[in-house]
């Protein structure tokens, strides 16, 4: 059973995520991504799903054109966990490519 | 300049997509599709996404796994027209598919 980050844990966490906010009471992580057009947009969506499918971790996303709001949270251990740590830095890396 | 649909033509058209509703005051359509799992899910999305981009017309979407949730509003027209409704009748064909 993979456990929540500690208050500690998570904030250390996201000083090192620029742009990813704490939401739903601290439960999960957020970022609003903002891409060229939608093609750029649902690039990024496509290697992220990709991604996801293959940690079998899974974001909550939304899309409008040319923006994406990814948020993460790990829903069997009720919070955030180092899996959404680590999807949140895939993330950035596709973002930035 | 495409212009929305009346009322009258707007609820005409949904009674032949079972599942879309008005939201927002009218200004948009809303349906939310189950899959399988996240797979079946994204492929979904991938398919909506190349036929959107085809017609320029893009929805604003939601995912969370296997459920895909799909907004569909003329922005440039402030609200529903005949842009919408296609893109619904072909989100249909690719969420029976």
């Amino acid at each position: 059973m993979i456990t929540i980050l500690a208050t500690a844990e998570l904030e250390k966490s996201l000083s090192e995520l620029p742009g990813w906010t704490p939401v739903r009471s601290g439960k999960a992580i957020e970022k609003t991504f903002e891409f060229g057009d939608f093609s750029e947009a649902f690039g990024f969506m496509t290697r992220t799903a990709l991604a996801a499918e293959k940690a079998d971790h899974h974001p909550e996303w939304s899309n409008v054109y040319n923006r994406v709001t990814v948020t993460l949270s790990t829903h069997e251990a009720g919070g955030v966990t180092a899996r959404d740590l680590d999807l949140a830095a895939v993330v950035e890396r596709f973002a930035s490519a």
